[in-house]
């Protein structure tokens, strides 16, 4: 039986895909959305964990009717695209082997975000292509649109980074910021499939903790897209995972280098996301459920009352968060409508 | 059937208790609390909108054999202390008619925790019994403990300022804080028994949210308290509900006078809560299931890598957020072992 | 901003519907999927206690960006079909109204789901289109997928008559159901928008419960489906609460009329169901998380130890308990493909 | 430090207890029940995977400040009583060799609740200690108190059969039950601490299945109690996982040898259980939260419409039915109040 044929495509396909690591919350995700996708071709799903096994067997709700095998580097035939679903260090040698096949790579990891060596190393380790290390576009659609049109490689922003830096992103184009506290919350599929005692329902019903005091490496992913973006500032930030499955919110307290007033900055954040087919700037606080399964980010600003702005958003980590904005840019890469298959 | 023959008393009690106001959330519990305390006979517990319903119809899980009754002032006898659960504004009256019968007085309420009228108007309105504006004690119990011993009315803290003032105390009486951000959430048990469209199930599982994000009326209170500790700090707060029912998280983010190590910090904390019978200080990151349904709050400090000390509390919001530590306060105020019934 | 205008449609509308009480759980989701199909235009929604407001107000990520009106029947044109969501007995006289001005009614009511008028008045009182009463094709389509065709007026099954029936109609149709104990759960969308204490989020975390335990109007509605079928068979129907928002899951245990091995009915199930777009009979026991937003009924079907034919089935309760499926009849009674606009 | 100083008692222990198995979820709560205890010592708790490590660091809600440390029993000493909380198979090896120190035990595991060798290893392969096999005494409270009085060796029933039996005693006594099906749901802490993919938070919530429906070893169980109670009937048996940590629910659909009414029926259920500590009759259907964290065991029976007994039992299933349940045994065997440190 030819199952591929079932995929409801618009005529011709744009571009034939692969994900790879199509097991995991995230790359299983992406290969729904590609599944769905009215043109693109979902080519072939791989995982090394789960090969032989349908994807429907492994996420039911997803209906995507096929087989994961083993990749096989030596045989990627047909591939115009890929999305990389991989643990970090795991991801940059198969991106590499991907990128000299000339293939464009969408790739979901931590591996080409940063852009120095240093930071990358002191967080992830030693890196397994370096020769490939900054080479890539940081796929946070709305700030860099443009280049991602012609990327031939692109880096998809952690989870947090996405929620915060489109939280702050208004006032750091502005070189607004001073300091900035960042405090996210996200559910259980921020963990992965992996399961261990801290995931167990019994564990986290009724729970939610903060985690990784101490530092966690999207605190300098974020603080190097503010200063990409204007506003080279410190950030404080402490993530917190809450008893649901998929959501994440980032809560934003900004010191400004100038006071700005509520209407000030609510103006500003509209005029700044305005056309934006993906933020949506909200008239009150954002809600993690009005974003679920959605790759829409909603936003919200507002003063307090000693003067902070804070500002909020609301996405789904693992669809804005991350698989559903690999799709975004990847329909840019191949000039495809930005929205095409998100809607 | 005498029912109240079934509470289990060591000997004579210390106090005959009224619960009034005992059909809310956290009048229930301390009805409860009051019914299994080895030294409190619970002499009556009242209720304006369920008089004539047993309490264990109402929280079966409470095991409380005694109906509610309405209150009536004119015929309040033989109760020596009185635990009032009522919303504010409706607490201040009936707290001075009790007072005015020289009964010991715990309030739950919002009524006397401030002590600037100004401030009480501009968040609650019109206080209902001013001559008593100001006299009572504040019930943060590890903050008042000597004052609580004499006092005869006790204004029980709000919940988040329990969790964020005890996150941040060893902090403020050293006069640390410079300022501070105090993210807090909250699960839906905070929001009180009656029903809206926003705790419906169906709205608030796999959703969380920041709300009054323009202003909390516990923010004064905060930073009423921190600046009697020492450190009088303009305090940035934002709370969230999440999707549980009992618990409390207050995450701080605080820029000190002057610069502190996370071992100063530290031993600090471990110092100021050393004997405490009721803050944990701990290792690393406190979670929500660890202090349910009980009287602990859970501590922990550190400082995150820019210098700015992270210091988190949990409570259960309705146990030592309200109902157990207006309990702690009575023991105090009638000279018993401050943990008992409570451990 | 004609905001109709970006829905997206594949050339030209088969017809232009209206969804009446739009503003309900069920009423709202018929709405996005009309809104999202690609042959139907969503031309109008109404709702008495929410006119006025948009539809992505009330339901974010519903993404409806139309606003609520108040129903005029003086004044619907241009209305080629409409799917009433009102509570029984509202929506009998609004269904009459709109099939004498000849549009196609999908009703997801209960008030034309019996055949037998005395059985309505026990359990719905008094009807308010006698005259319409029995006229309508019962809407669960693997039934009556010809009848559908032709049907101008549907009566969309119950949520629990959809999965129970759906469990049970290959033995029913072979009239092998001597009897038979439907043990049905149900997330807390199936109480509807309105709240009371029993679905506050802090009631219903850690809970689950059965209720209507005395009898239940479904009850007889299945068992006429299942007389229908081929067993008039007595059913002990009880429904339960669960702690989640939306899926349902009929658990049957049935004595035959004759002995019936595992192999047998497991083909029998198989066979009955083959070529089904929306029922996938598994190799094991069906979950919710399964078939969540969809319209897939996942079926499986064993014996038990001493003999009984044990059956089970999920659904999402709103989705192919109601909405969905309440489109899939309308694709059928438009001469569309069955699946438009649901995969 | 002398922690066990701590432990609250009224004056000299009737028993020095130790819990084997107390890093589980039934052990951990069994060590917690002695710890409160007023008249038993906790005098140690062990474990193979966790010694060294502290109870209060695994449970922290819990609050017993003892190591665990790995059971040596050549070294067992001035234990009265032991609580054996080991997988079945594993705890047949220990029961026997304490007996042989001639300590009373209260195992929780299903080791010896059988009285059919065939059965047992059936279902649980081979016996342990087969020369103890049926010395047990059932700790089904309230079926066994005259001889659980006089026990050494007590089988603390499974959680499955406390509710079923519990739900059917009444029925079952009087010879009552013809056959009978019995659904039952249970929250995650059933599945123990050991935690895989079908208990990651991500794939429970939302969710809710049936499991083991080709047959469940309590099954055996309940038909041998009910069997033993004066009703020797199939019993058709399915459990369920539901999205909650702690609860179970029962709900039994039983056919009778002879009609009885709901009048008669719910008579026999209020006198049977008239008198009991820890079992209530409602006049309405039982919830799971009612019953969260205590020992009790609600209970309603009513007819349904085609006269079949419907009756409903709810417990938690780690206190009534695991660990609650082996210390209100214990309190019996030890001549203790059955109440003490249950309430």
């Amino acid at each position: 039986m030819n199952e591929l044929g079932a995929q409801p495509l618009d005529g011709e396909p744009a571009a034939r895909v692969l994900v790879a690591g199509a097991s995991g919350f995230t790359g299983g995700l992406a290969a729904q959305i590609v599944w769905r996708h009215p043109r693109l071709r979902l080519a072939a799903i791989t995982s090394r964990s789960d090969a032989g096994t349908r994807l429907d067997s492994l996420y039911p709700r997803y209906r995507v009717p096929l087989e994961l095998t083993a990749l096989d580097l030596d045989r990627v035939e047909g591939i115009d695209a890929a999305i990389v679903a991989y643990p970090h260090g795991a991801a940059a040698p198969t991106v590499a082997a991907l990128r000299e096949r000339d293939i464009l790579v969408v790739d979901l990891s931590a591996d080409f975000r940063l852009r120095d060596m240093d930071t990358y190393e002191r967080w992830y380790g030693e890196h397994g292509a370096p020769q490939l290390f900054g080479k890539g576009v940081y796929g946070l659609t709305e700030m860099y649109r443009e280049q991602l049109r012609e990327a031939k490689l692109v880096a998809t922003p952690g989870c947090y980074p996405t929620a915060s830096v489109l939280a702050l992103a208004p006032l750091a184009e502005r070189g607004l910021i001073a300091d900035v506290v960042v405090v996210a919350m996200q559910g259980t599929s921020g963990y992965g499939r992996s399961s261990d005692d801290s995931v167990h329902f019994t564990a986290m019903t009724e729970n939610a903790f903060p985690y990784k005091t101490e530092g966690h490496r999207h605190r300098p992913e974020i603080e190097q897209e503010l200063a990409a973006l204007g506003s080279p500032a410190p950030v404080a930030f402490v993530p917190h995972l809450l008893p649901l499955d998929q959501g994440e919110l980032a809560s934003c307290f900004a010191k400004t280098t100038e006071p700005v007033s509520k209407d000030q900055v609510q103006a500003l954040y509209r005029e700044r996301y305005a056309g934006e087919p993906f933020v949506t700037v909200l008239d009150g606080p954002p809600n993690l459920r009005a974003v679920r399964e959605t790759n829409e980010c909603h936003v919200y600003v507002t003063v307090e009352e000693h003067g902070r702005v804070t500002s909020f958003a609301a996405i789904d980590n693992i669809w804005k968060g991350a698989s559903s904005q690999g799709v975004q840019n990847l329909n840019l890469m191949l000039g495809l409508d930005e929205t095409a298959g998100l809607l």
